[in-house]
């Protein structure tokens, strides 16, 4: 089923169960794509305009969608598996009466023929109300839908109790379907080539915006889409979110990637190391304590670990192996649709690991004056274990310049 | 001075003068570029991380950026004007005290040592309070803080009066400085020449898909982002956010690029449409009617200008050109940091045009069974009259198969 690709309906309805809430709206763009399917492009592209999914809980009514009358088209071209769409405002389309249609067009007709709402909030408002829930208690993800929205959507419903739900969503969103895993995966691969890419134009005075460029150009050769790219030389390596200049490689340089892309609206987030040149005794002990710490993190991984534990086990083979004041407050994190998803690899985290859970496992260290050093794995937890979404190597690359 | 470069001061000021403000704090992404020059990458992306800039109003204070203590290197390699930068949360950064740091390490361990602040709200209560601020009337960029933290705001300091002021911030921002037309000029020629790449690879069989894939390797080579990008062949050119997909361009299609990038932050978002072997009078007509009503635009912007007449004027010509029953919510919009900044190009919009605007003239039309075509082009308006960004001609693109 359509509906089962992103959705986690389990643990959706579990989770509103448990929080007594007879529904959750999603408002962000993330969590309009979570709850339905539908992308909706304006959401994606500035941060104001208003798509909304109504979802009720397990035998509350029938989920819907409210977006704009401008990206019909889009639901008419993706078909999201929710048939309940409620549009808003005025968008023009002509129709050529001589011609026979195509299916897709039919369905963009269908539904321009349905009522015009004046705003999300009247045709939230009616879909919540043909659910027969003017008096319940709704989750609302706090994030995107506008304060001006929120105070409408108040007036109108006065015996609904709101309650904010970005976080429960969020914790939802922590176990991965087959499809967001196949998505993450892509993403993943994505960024590996486009590092390795990147790592093969190496030579003297390549620039950290030359690395950027080739990195990039492979990512949306695959139709993935850059959004986070740290990449530093030398010095640079050091500053945590080095964004690309004109620094220029010299023997000596270390290379740190740092970078973050979307394929299909899922995220990756990995980090690989270079060294231009011959790196000294220290760099060399420094970053192999970096990646050992990564590599123990497959060890522990499995369902039911306290996720504080594998922050524990990380740190202490980190300082173990090399590099004994390593100091950092998560090694890892959750990635979904968003960058971080539950749970953060953190030492109070006291939740644990379940199977279907995407991880980052994240070792950077930054020492001003030395270099910046990183391996950053992202990883699926198996039914037994943990199971890499790495084709490559997380060792420092020596580049002969 | 850089403090002038992307915040246009003087509006601004009259900006919270006129509403009796006593300053203005930036929240979203665009807001806090705008006002501190200060792009905090980890707002850029994802949708819930902090940073704000605090701008008291003239005379009233010094502004202050408010962010994470993990992007500080940001800080001290942007160097921004805003000299106050309070930091929030923990960031292990090591230093190598063996070596002499560079200016911008020396930088970044200076402001680490500055206080570190529980969360961005203690961080910005104290900004205000250091500027004698906290009984006054501050407007807030709703957008981006979160209700959380706005809440807590409003209970740390609760004479303030705070005032909803992200339109006030789209008002100011609608009239660009030098620095702002420069990017927005150069956003629109990396657009441009993202679509002549596409273009030129047309051939029977090529996707959408490959139309997307040569534009955005040829946007990410001129250190362009990716934004919107919807590209139609055939009946899928009338979808209006035909998002790229496997569909084969084949003899008598029509192909419509609606494009919009990112370029040092600013948008782009223009259109161009070709057709794939001999179009008939109807296409031909209509698609020189709509590049037409573009044109009549350049005729009639001036400063002092009424909006709406600009409406008016395209949709007359749109129509007297051959394309009679031509119907638009709006022919256009403003453009800079935001994708759409002040003002709508629309018939209800009775605000005049200012020397500085930039803006985007469209006369997209979208007919099931036909096609969809469109031009837009971006355009400044100066002291007596309008200058395109463009160096192609809209007219249609005849592509000999």
């Amino acid at each position: 089923l359509a509906s089962q690709r992103l959705t986690h309906f389990p643990r959706l309805y579990k989770a509103l169960d448990a929080n007594e809430l007879d529904g959750v709206i999603g408002t962000s763009a993330e969590n309009v794509v979570y709850l339905s399917g539908f992308w909706a492009m304006t959401q994606w592209a500035r941060r104001t305009p208003q798509t909304y999914v109504l979802m009720p809980a397990q035998g509350k009514g029938e989920a819907a969608i409210v977006t704009s009358s401008g990206l019909i088209d889009l639901i008419a071209d993706q078909k999201p598996w929710i048939d309940d769409v409620r549009r808003y405002g005025y968008f023009q389309l002509d129709r050529n009466e001589s011609v026979a249609l195509c299916d897709k067009d039919l369905a963009q007709l269908r539904l321009m023929e349905t009522p015009e709402y004046a705003g999300p909030v009247e045709a939230l408002v009616a879909a919540i109300r043909d659910n027969g829930l003017e008096r319940s208690k709704l989750g609302i993800d706090e994030v995107s839908i506008s304060v001006q929205c929120f105070d409408q959507l108040c007036d109108a419903l006065p015996d609904v109790t709101f309650v904010r739900s970005a976080s429960l969503l969020q914790r939802v969103r922590a176990v991965k379907t087959p499809e967001e895993i196949a998505r993450l995966r892509r993403a993943a691969q994505i960024g590996e080539m486009s590092i390795d890419a990147a790592f093969a134009i190496s030579a003297e005075g390549v620039s950290e915006l030359d690395f950027m460029r080739e990195f990039n150009r492979t990512t949306v050769s695959h139709d993935g889409l850059p959004v986070s790219i740290c990449i530093g030389c030398g010095e640079r390596s050091a500053m945590s979110n080095a964004q690309p200049s004109e620094r220029a490689l010299k023997i000596g340089d270390a290379i740190r990637f740092d970078v973050g892309g979307r394929y299909q609206h899922y995220r990756s987030d990995i980090s690989r190391c270079g060294f231009f040149g011959e790196p000294g005794e220290q760099i060399r002990r420094y970053h192999n304590a970096l990646h050992r710490g990564v590599l123990r993190a497959y060890d522990v991984i499995k369902p039911g670990v306290v996720v504080s534990n594998v922050f524990n086990a990380v740190m202490e083979t980190v300082r173990a192996e090399g590099l004994p004041h390593y100091q950092r407050n998560h090694v890892g994190h959750g990635i979904g649709i968003d960058g971080y998803d539950y749970p953060n690899v953190a030492p109070n985290e006291k939740g644990v690991l379940e199977e279907g859970m995407v991880l980052c496992i994240e070792t950077p260290y930054y020492e001003l004056g030395l270099a910046g050093l990183q391996v950053e794995d992202m990883l699926l937890v198996t039914a037994d274990g943990a199971e890499t979404f790495m084709s490559t190597d997380g060792a420092l690359r020596i580049i002969e310049p």
